[in-house]
């Protein structure tokens, strides 16, 4: 494979990776329809690991099968399936080599609420990635939560380990818990820092969900003013992330959340597009519709990335 | 051993498993009046550790001895045998090759009651299975128990032993805790949800309670009705637990709880197998009788799974 | 030595373990001057650590040096000595192959109150138990403590050391915590109990407490009752213990508590004998009277075991 | 490279140190403008950690780029530069050799307050520090708080780890937490209090806050007053600060909070200076101003030192 | 080295200790104008670490060096000198071969008040010790806290690693926390219980403070009453403290406590060579008076042992 040039150029901030997993990283990058571009849509599914399996699969019950996942991650041409470990197994054998999985390491769950501290349980480990062929790993901080440390610091060794075998690590870093406000989950200055935060831990790509205008920190608030950090668009929220992010030498994407009308969610790539952010990981709003919808869907953003690719 | 056409399929399943692991699934699977069938019945007797040896063997003193157990399962012609590590130390060498044992790894007991966090000791460990030639091991989780994350993560670490040397799990998803009612423990949203985590944790059996039709977490409620998903009949609930088991490619059996009349217990038996569950797991129904009483209905129940075998 | 008819019996029943572990359960039944019959008396001195040295050795001072007990565990022809580390180390090497030791593995003490979640703590290894000559380790549980689960795991964890380098382990089971009341301690139900979950974590040896004819738990209670379980005398309640030890397939005996009259002392010997019980330990009862007092004490009970031989 | 005589003097007391050690410690003070002078002054970038990215890099965004830093480090002739994992890794490759690097091995962040027992999260390891090719490791302690025993015990873990294989460690001791007073923070006999327990832990380097002349301790006041130690000017309570650093056979180097005029600057260095310190870590006074007024003004500092080096 | 006969004595009581460590025991038996009577003076500074730096050597600023106590020890014709990790590495050259080091591996300071449950943090390891050539380690424990089986527990784990090694353990045994009053804390029956469970925790050497007549256990009291243990004088209650460290088969020093006038120190030596004890730790009482006094002050203290040696 060929790699192209704008990975060649984004590889090249991962100074201190070893080759194997720069190789990875290429994998992701060179994939589907967006392969080479330096822009990535990701199917994530750990859904029903935190919503439970009707939540989830109930409106779309072909999605009860792990194997229509795999299947349309390659049908739509994206860069990568990510999901929990016995999902990943379940398909591993029929689709090796078909697509770039990340082995989802930690997950949540409904039936055990936490306001204050919540955290998740690590249900995988390395070897399991390598096993499953899998091109990287995938885990959960909450910035804000009571439990954020321990997080940080199961992730910091995941991240050594997953390294040390080739395999990079996506980290959704998703603000949350006693510290943080509802509101402040997605206010830009706390966004902004949890997107610091992974990159500093060692993250190779970023995970977070699209920041609101919202400031949540009375003193960060002060220098947003001050300074005035132009935050007033989401393509200029989105850049803002990207700066965050040391300065764009780390890949981040992002997640919309919720399920949304189509119109809302092709908004959304186009800020990500336009303020320089890497793509979208897009979960419930492609598994929870028709097939043919979600191929339509996925398509469509798929084209709004390499528009100005 | 020829492996039948239906067991074939069911290890096909596997995808990411060894082949030690899925010979060990296949000894389960074709030992006693059930094998190859893709049916099983299980004897489990675990009784001792969580009531207590009175309440457990007083009915039936007979079944105080171990190997009592272990000769019932092979007399029943059962598909495998589930014990505590110091039960099935007991009867290890008299009975060894007779019948496929499960290691039940953790246990709970009724001197420590605890309502909102509860938890299970680890009193096994995989290097006893294999030294005592067991098939299988059994471990118990409780979704919706504060401690859930914590049992997650040992029955992670014990699934990954287990399978690297050639071991498949059954886990007994039991949702229990301050985060469920007493009705949600078997409502069919959680009892879903319960199995979904447990193949989600890379469960290669899972063991659930039979579900009523109550449902428990309205954000769940909403969806089992907006997409009308069938509930009413036990064997619909059965086909969606089913469902929510990879939709169908991981194993599933049932346990009826407590004490009950026999007919209540062939009901069950046959909303199982009309709702394509892989048979039952039944403890004191058959101990706590008579050995001529268990043998009887252990036999009916065993017709039952193979009358549309 | 030759190994009696009733010892190789004894021996047969423990089905999965090594010929190093039986071997060193013979070395302790085939001692002293019950060896051979199947009944054991054993001196055990941890009381320095329970309840310090002026409450232990201050009524006898000659108790303070710990050769003391080894001496007297000799000249009384007992089966063994159980002490704490420090105390065998003292003598290990002036007694070497005198007579076997058992390791008492962990210890509370009175400066360390602790009602609801008493534990102990761990003060030696399974090594210090090798390099010491240890014929067996000692590990007290308290069933009915929140710390119940944690010292269930430790033991374990033990177990299985000591018995893949030879030696086995005797499990003083105590009911004690904020899960049982004081006079549920020693009740029946909750004593028989005790016994069996140190069977089922695969002791090989259970020393329980004599019980009363007191019932704890209610819904034992019932069974106890509605199966006329006779529990009635000593010898009675001996005999559900022996029962509630894989039906006589595990060794099992007993204390009797506190200091108390001779008379007392040798009912409970002739109790535990016609129960079926397998013997006696006999701490405070031996050591806190004159050496005098205590050979013809511990003769006398010898004699009772010999009785019926 | 020929080492100073002044720096073999300050090696020399590194008495149990193996050559690796102290040849890293030797290329931080050979390094730079006051190389060979045993002052330093070192460039630490924490702050996108401690507060976030904005508030860090807001004031003067080309510091959102990680090689904004070293280059500034190098250019400014300084000794060394600090930073977390995540900002080393993304210059390790560009700056490699070009000035020694101390990896921060722990960090807090302003998104995980916690008043009496705040603490920091580990995100990096010494082997990270060794692939990265750090001349030290750093790392934070906060005597005065709940969890300051857990973090001292990390510290020497990781200590012993780093000289195992040639690095040596600095350490930020930074008291607080709910042991001591807003105030007792700075306090001159907190602050030679903990730089002595970082001394004693075996840090090879300590960082410390420049004290006030406040007393926390009443039982320390008494002997401040009663053996009239000087403390009434800077200078002094530096002066004391080395004394209680082995009386100097440790390196120390001072902080001086937040961003300040640059007169205090200069002040604080030259008291430092003046009082036997060995130097100044300049974090936020350096990287928030422009590149040039930061050069001009470690420039300065740089002069203040070589002053009487 | 010729060994005295008493000191070979004293070595024959460890029965189970391997060559290495009776050696080490014997360098400090051996060292100084003491070396072979079974008597001690060993000099100890953990005070920097205990209570900071100015409340230590303020007095004595001299004492700010670490070389100044390896000095004074040298000089005063001691046993040996025990310190914290930082302080000995800072001369552990300097004197090598000068005199036996004891690395005390854990501590507390006064930053870190803990009425109920105090313990102290871990510093150091038995590497640190073999690599700076120390004779033994030392290790606090604290009787009576809420943290006291954690305490236990890792001196275990010290005292087994250290004794594979060949180094002997001393054990300073101090009651404290929220199960002992203050009167507690140095009360005879608590003082000798504290000593007991240190050796039989495998101490070889215990240090304990010198106790009162007060008696502080209800069940304690009526013991020493009707057996009427002799505690009147201080010698006396030294006796008992010896009897309860195995009947003097371990060696037992004792600490006088805070700073006192001269002749308090020489009576309570007096006191502990009358009542069989083997020497005396003298820390304040030493290093806070000039260097001249304390080399009197010691050289007279050192004559009451030798006098009956």
């Amino acid at each position: 494979m060929r790699i192209s040039q704008k990975v060649k150029k984004i590889l090249a901030a991962y100074e201190s990776d070893n080759p194997g997993t720069k190789a990875n990283l290429a994998r992701i990058l060179m994939e589907g329809k967006l392969g080479g571009t330096g822009r990535m849509v990701i199917l994530p599914v750990d859904q029903g690991f935190e919503h439970g399996p009707a939540r989830s699969f109930g409106p779309n019950p072909a999605a009860y099968d792990p194997h229509y996942h795999y299947q349309l991650a390659v049908d739509a041409g994206l860069n990568a399936y990510a999901a929990p470990l016995g999902a990943l197994e379940a398909g591993a054998d029929a689709f090796a080599g078909a697509i770039p999985t990340i082995l989802k390491m930690n997950s949540a769950n409904s039936l055990h609420p936490e306001k204050d501290n919540p955290t998740q349980a690590v249900t995988a480990s390395v070897d399991d990635a390598l096993r499953l062929g899998c091109a990287a790993i995938g885990y959960t901080i909450y910035p804000g939560s009571g439990q954020f440390y321990d997080m940080l610091e199961s992730l910091r060794d995941l991240i050594a380990e997953a390294k040390s075998v080739g395999l990079p690590t996506v980290v959704w870093s998703y603000p949350r818990g006693g510290f943080v406000s509802k509101d402040g989950e997605t206010a830009i200055d706390v966004d902004a820092y949890a997107a610091h935060m992974a990159c500093l831990a060692g993250a190779h790509v970023v995970k977070v969900k699209l920041p609101t205008d919202h400031l949540e920190q009375p003193e960060a608030k002060k220098v947003y003013q001050s300074e005035k950090v132009a935050i007033g668009t989401m393509a200029e929220r989105v850049a803002h992330i990207v700066q965050s992010c040391f300065n764009g030498r780390r890949l981040v994407v992002f997640s919309g959340g919720g399920k949304k009308g189509d119109e809302g969610i092709m908004d959304d790539a186009r800020a990500i597009r336009d303020g320089g952010g890497n793509g979208s990981i897009i979960g419930r709003n492609s598994f929870q519709r028709s097939r043919e919808d979600a191929l339509k869907l996925l398509g469509a953003i798929v084209e709004v990335y390499k528009d100005k690719a």
